[in-house]
């Protein structure tokens, strides 16, 4: 008895990101359980959200989780740390699939990674603001020091094809410099953007410092969490562009573009949803 | 016999953004036409227009033009380059009230500037893919060559108070670069936001380059528009903060300190509205 019988273990996992970002983590669900079909939502139009209110972000997620929801989703992903960061709590309990976040598989592994007992997070302005990874951190060991710094540029940043540039560079040096000085050893990429920075971010921290990608440890929970419900697909994957749906609120041939620079195969296309209907 | 002899001179002006850029254009019918009263609101929840499809941004407008009608404003001005780009001449036949916006204050002035006929325009993506500054300047003079260059990292930069910074120098020099090797004489500022980098700018493209802001032609064109429509306010000004009405999508708070540091008083409030319900 879970309470989730119902559930069509052959139907697709949704998952959904303020915009590309989440791509990161559909890449490695890919890696990880590749016989799943995933049927994306990036909310283009609205993006970014790490810079709104929760109450503003709160509404934008419900329309997306009843988008989902007629999409006859059998499980969500929240693949936006902004989201998972200031609406899951109140979202998990309005939602009838199961759903999951990247906050909590991220703070396992970082909670797991340290050993001097000092996590820095980096993230947007307003998952750094909620004070959830702190938050979260402390309920598995009240002694951890958790240093938190919004990163408000990097996705621009990312989004305007800056991955590797000196002006990134001096970006991150600016950001991270009081991360080095209290002197972490794990650092959480709190944001789905930032992996793709990943090298030059590791580069300016050293490599005495573990980077926590939660796309990685949220693709390996999300293949528990399908074990435990039973509701793993048992179906062969077609490989072909038509096994994952792309669902955008804008500018879908830009999504295209992006999409097509992070994941490894083509996606033939995306299409547009009007998402304030829903 | 102008059509617009029903509206009432005392009404405020509706001025709208996509954010916090129209601020400027603000700061310029205040300096302009100190006795107006003005109703400003910013999709501080939307934001970014620039990088959105246009058919977004004529969803977004018409719900913005519902809500300034709804608060009974005499003329609206539209402080955002991208909306006046890629929605103006379609939204000017649906509205009651005289609507101008910045694209054609700024291009007659830079028809007027130019002495060798080359005149760059920065802007954001969605303007700059509109051709709507070349359209307009061949109109004038079919002879103009006019150089477009999309300028995204700006924003960002500006929002986050990189105003003076060498991180800005650097994304300036390479956005202007080929302004510069073609020789032009004169460049319109073509997004709100730009004035505030403008020695910056200046610097870059040197001296013997004409700046056009856009926000003080349209303020100016805004003052002959109500004169000629014979709806000037004729009562006396009454400064303190409760002149001017502020109203954004998000982050009430937020907005009123970069208001703070762009227009020359403090002002008290601003409130929010759920735009999605117009």
């Amino acid at each position: 008895m879970t309470g989730f019988e119902h559930l069509d273990p052959q139907a697709p996992i949704g998952v959904f990101d303020s915009g590309v970002g989440g791509l990161t983590v559909v890449r490695e669900i890919i890696r990880q359980i590749p016989n799943e079909r995933l049927l994306y939502f990036g909310d283009t139009a609205r993006v970014p959200y790490g810079t709104k209110s929760k109450e503003t972000v709160l509404r934008y997620t419900r329309q997306i989780i009843r988008f989902l929801e007629s999409q006859k989703v059998k499980a969500i992903v929240v693949a936006c740390n902004t989201v998972s960061a200031v609406a899951l709590e109140e979202i998990e309990k309005e939602v009838d699939v199961p759903i999951i976040g990247v906050v909590r598989p991220g703070v396992r592994a970082a909670a797991a990674a340290t050993r001097n007992g000092r996590i820095g997070v980096i993230a947007t302005k307003a998952t750094i603001e909620s004070n959830i990874y702190a938050n979260y951190l402390k309920q598995i060991d009240p002694k951890l020091e958790v240093l938190g710094k919004a990163c408000p540029l990097f996705v621009p940043l990312v989004e305007n094809g800056l991955l590797e540039d000196p002006v990134t560079d001096e970006i991150a040096g600016r950001y991270l410099a009081e991360l080095i000085d209290r002197d972490i050893d794990t650092l959480v990429l709190g944001c789905t953007h930032y992996p793709l920075i990943r090298s030059t971010i590791q580069r300016i921290v050293g490599e005495q410092v573990t980077l926590v990608n939660p796309a990685y440890e949220t693709a390996i929970e999300l293949k528990d969490l399908l074990d435990k419900y039973g509701i793993r697909k048992t179906t062969e994957p077609h490989l072909g562009g038509d096994m994952h749906r792309f669902y955008v609120s804008d500018d879908a041939r830009g999504f295209e573009v992006f999409a097509n620079s992070v994941l490894k195969y083509g996606i033939l296309s995306a299409r547009e949803v009007n998402i304030e209907n829903y």
